[in-house]
């Protein structure tokens, strides 16, 4: 039986201005987490998230994480746990989103005050955090308060997870999820995850799938110190002539991974994979248009989704401690740091990957006949996550898409990492649904940031009929 | 005949504590030009060398180069132009020095206060500009000196250019040569700079060559900003993957040039030159402690010196607008440039250097088969300097060295380049010398830099002794 929702839709468009106007509370406040400065503000902004869940009647708990790390005298901000509904007979879901945000200065060439939510004629509402993620959060909150204005019995137990760090690393939150597992998520039933984006600017999609992240070193050090190359050039061994020349081993301008042991490991594709793209709502023009450029490895969608979403990649960031500023010195460096890293995709495992890397790596040196010192390793390792498109946590938002929008969502995954995600997975061990608000052109680490009126007002119908569709799922899955 | 030194050289020893009394007050004046906060030194220090010339009787002008090109508000310090003798019987020979230093910081690691010059009962003299190059240009001062004191003719009539901005490029310094080369400097029949070091610590030596410098960039760019890797790796071809595959075919890690059409232009070795290197006082325990390492590209001294001296070498000196940071950061750079250098010899010619790097480097590029965009182009270019050693300038030199040392100088190459000695060179269209005081342990740009009092005192008798010989010496070159 469909859900009666046409009450809580009508109550949202009615509450539209209002809930602009708590956006607009929330974009005031500029909770940036990679500036120690702006760290009261990051704070202020927990208090007032954690005001508002009171306000609806929501428990509300700020939970401490202690120092930051890297700068031991600043105290982290605080994670907004809350539980909306203690009735035994209904769901329970865990939300989670993020309250802090990317820096952002006017002079960095945004065309509105970054920290102003300016709504233009056209919808679209720009602000630092609009859509990354303080609309999101917002929307469960509204979902909330309009459920409550009309009238209409919510549909589950909520449990939100909101940080504060989520742009600085999440410093401190994996602890507390791995914590907190069978603690104070003990009740949750599924994972909700508003915090990506649809593919392009027409279609909503459901995201069941996240590349995993290796990240790699490859140190080359020779000279005690660094030297002149007048003095030396020539009769030295040159770190970076050794060092050029194994970056440059490791993929060609294609793509294609050169380490023996990386594609042997990715999951063979399915007869039921291949016919997923084509009806995926995406043209390689979206790609031209994010890329700026038409310099892209494949003509045509396909191959560049599978790319993207199922295959690894290889990219070479830059060199550590060789000359990189304007201008010409003629240096040469004693020791250089290579810096690359690998998109994992299933079924990569973490150590057979570093292995290979390593090998592969020590091989190549070994070929070059230098007598300089090499050492690989693994800066940080993270593993890919895939979830089961059909679980009932999914189906119940294929519902609710369908009904809020009026098409049958894509179901996508994506190039980069959520490491969250893979963390909720791990510490509930329930189903995780990555239900994006935005759109792919509302530049969330961008200057001119925005959410469109749209994706907001129809997304916090959204998530509150995903809530109901959830209610009435059957357990299949 | 030989000239009577005796004299003037026990007048040097009975004046050696004034003259490092002299020495003293020069190195407390951090005339450090690289920072603007020190140029009021800087001008003070050429202030002071300008009045101490006046006292000796030489003609002195203090030549203003304008404003520094790089800091527009800041004047560059002035040229100090100055000539002793006017007898149209003498020869006339033109000297340069700098008297600006290198920065320095007692908590850069320096054992004593690096303006203070601190001398040890080893007789090592410690100080910033002890032998680079305040040393050498008082030792022309203090020649004088003794000369007057011990009653002796001085046997030259003497051009002096000294500047104030050498280790900061030299600004102005080449527009005012080249037009003083038939102006101030028109009496000039030869040059003579002390302003390099012996090739180890125990034997003086002559330097006859130079190599020049040609410094490339190779700048390969693509999207139109830089990208996420989660989000673009696999689907869009990476400008630093391209780039270090470009800047590893350049060169092997043995030093071997796998650019076509340059080894071609170098000048084959005679059969006389074969056995220069055999005796020259140099050895690879030398270079390994210079080194700080054993990394070198041959086990020998000779194949060691030549490659230093007179076959070009090719370094990679780094990447700008790639990731150098410590740290993991997972971006594709959308424009990267690479740096590297080639030291050219004779008979390399600028222009055929360039075509053949920008061919090869092109050609390179190509077989990637990027859609990327590849610019090559040479940040600066400066050509290779010879003299020939067997000119009357350097017959006098090696004359004056077996005089004061007891020992037939070295005759050396060096592997960096010294652009003023080819400016020199043609804007008189004389001779040039290069005559070091100090040795290769002296430390020029390194904490505890430091002159040792022997070859300051038998530097000071060494360049006397030079003028003497060069007013003996028949001009047949």
């Amino acid at each position: 039986m469909a859900p009666q929702l046409d009450g809580y839709f009508s109550q949202v468009d009615k509450l539209s201005d209002h809930f602009i106007d708590r956006l607009a509370k929330a974009v005031a406040i500029p909770s940036i987490s990679a500036d120690a400065a702006r760290r009261p503000d990051v704070v202020r902004m927990g208090e007032w998230l954690a005001a508002e869940l009171k306000t609806l009647g929501a428990s509300v708990e700020l939970r401490p994480l202690g120092k930051q790390p890297d700068q031991p005298q600043l105290d982290l901000p605080p994670v907004i746990l809350a539980r909306y509904g203690e009735d035994k007979n209904k769901r329970t879901i865990l939300v989670y989103g993020h309250y802090d945000v990317q820096p952002a200065e006017k002079s960095d060439g945004w065309a509105t005050e970054p920290f102003t939510l300016t709504v233009g004629e056209d919808g679209r509402m720009f602000g630092r955090g609009s859509t990354d993620d303080k609309g999101p959060v917002l929307g469960w909150l509204n979902a909330i308060e309009a459920h409550q204005k009309a009238g209409v019995d919510f549909p589950v137990n909520l449990l939100m997870c909101f940080e504060g760090m989520e742009e600085y690393g999440s410093e401190g939150l994996d602890e507390l999820i791995e914590k907190e597992g069978k603690g104070y998520f003990k009740d949750a039933e599924a994972v909700c995850i508003s915090d990506n984006y649809w593919l392009g600017t027409e279609k909503p999609c459901l995201t069941y799938g996240l590349r995993g992240c290796n990240y790699y070193s490859v140190e080359i050090s020779g000279p005690g110190a660094d030297l002149h190359s007048g003095v030396f050039g020539g009769t030295a061994q040159e770190p970076m002539t050794d060092l050029v020349r194994v970056l440059g081993s490791l993929v060609d301008t294609h793509g294609k991974i050169q380490i023996p042991g990386i594609m042997d490991q990715v999951a063979p594709v399915t007869s039921e994979e291949e016919g997923l793209y084509d009806n995926i709502s995406f043209t390689m023009d979206n790609l031209h248009e994010s890329l700026g450029s038409k310099t892209t490895i494949f003509e045509d969608k396909k191959p560049t989704l599978m790319a993207r979403w199922r295959y690894p990649s290889l990219s070479v960031h830059g060199v550590e401690g060789a000359f990189s500023a304007p201008g010409a010195k003629t240096v040469i460096p004693a020791k250089v740091i290579g810096k690359f890293s690998i998109r994992t995709v299933p079924n990569m495992e973490i150590e057979q990957t570093n292995e290979a890397v390593y090998a592969y790596v020590k091989e190549v040196f070994a070929k070059l006949g230098s007598k300089n010192t090499l050492k690989v390793y693994a800066q940080h390792t993270g593993k890919w996550w895939v979830a089961s498109p059909n679980h009932w946590n999914f189906r119940a938002a294929d519902k609710a898409v369908e009904r809020v929008w009026g098409v049958k969502p894509d179901y996508t995954r994506e190039g980069g990492s959520i490491p969250v995600t893979l963390t909720f997975e791990q510490a509930t061990g329930k189903n995780v649904l990555l239900l994006p608000m935005g759109s792919s052109t509302d530049g969330a680490h961008s200057i001119n940031e925005k959410l469109d009126k749209k994706n907001y007002i129809e997304g916090i119908k959204l998530l509150g009929a995903y809530l109901h569709y959830v209610a009435e799922e059957e357990q299949t899955n």
